[in-house]
C-alpha cells in the first residue's frame, strides 16, 4: 500500500532565506520553486535520492501553513508517503479508526492525487497519502 | 554529499502503544524494536521504501527525548540524511555557518556514525547525519 517516502515538508516564514540555507545543508539547489495556489503557499522542492525535501511558506494568512508557524513556529510540518491506490488506502485507514482531513483525494503538487490524514490520530504527526 | 533521507524519527510517549498505531498506517510490521542506551531510548524501525520511520520513546527522565516531549509535545523529532563522508561534511557545514551538535561522530543505532545538526541553525528542525 505505502511504498515510500514521497516528500518531507519543513514550514519556513520566509521561503528565499530557507532555501539558501538548504541550499547550503543538501549541496543542492531547489528543483523547482512554485506557488501552489490551493493551500495558498509557495514551495521549494529539493530532491534527496528518491524522496523530497519541501520548504513551504504562507501566500496568504488564510494559508493553514499561517495557523501552523503561529502555532509552533517554523519547523518540521508533515510526512508524505507515496501510495499506489490512495482512494483504497482511505477507506482502509478509515476502517482502522485513523481520522481523515480528506475522506476523498484532491490536487497536489505535480499533479498528484493527496490526501491529509489527521495528526490527533497519529502522534501529532500531519500525514499526507500521495498517488502519482 | 548528501545522497538520501535515512529515516524519519517520531517521538512518542508509548512505544508499544504507538507501534500498534503506525502498523496500521503503514500496513507494516517493524523490522526491529531494541534501546538504545547512548540516547537513553527505546526505538521501532519501520522500512518504508529507501526510508525508515524510527518512532522513539524515552527510558529515563535525562533523554533528550525526554526534554523533547515536556516542550513540545509527540510528533515529528528528526530526520536523518545518509553521507558519504560524515566528518568532510561536518566540516563544510561548519565553515558555511550551520551550528554543529557533534563536532565528531559518534555510534548510532546499528552502528552508523551520526552527528547531529543544531535546529536553531536550521529553522528550528534538528537534522542528524549518518555514515553506514
Amino acid at each position: 500500500m505505502i511504498t515510500g517516502v514521497d516528500h518531507i515538508a519543513i514550514a519556513v516564514e520566509n521561503l528565499e532565506d530557507a532555501v539558501k540555507l538548504y541550499e547550503k545543508v543538501l549541496g543542492i539547489k531547489p528543483e523547482q520553486i512554485t506557488p501552489f495556489d490551493p493551500q495558498k503557499v509557495k514551495v521549494a522542492i529539493f530532491k534527496v535520492g528518491e524522496t523530497k525535501i519541501e520548504l513551504i511558506s504562507p501566500l496568504s494568512p488564510e494559508s493553514a501553513v499561517t495557523k501552523f508557524l503561529q502555532k509552533r513556529g517554523e519547523g518540521l510540518h508533515h510526512i508524505a508517503f507515496k501510495v499506489d491506490k490512495i482512494e483504497e488506502a482511505l477507506n482502509t485507514l478509515k476502517r482502522e479508526g485513523i481520522r481523515l482531513v480528506d475522506e476523498q483525494p484532491r490536487l497536489g503538487v505535480e499533479g498528484a492525487k493527496v490526501a491529509f490524514l489527521h495528526p490527533k490520530s497519529l502522534k501529532n504527526v500531519l500525514i499526507e497519502l500521495c498517488q502519482k
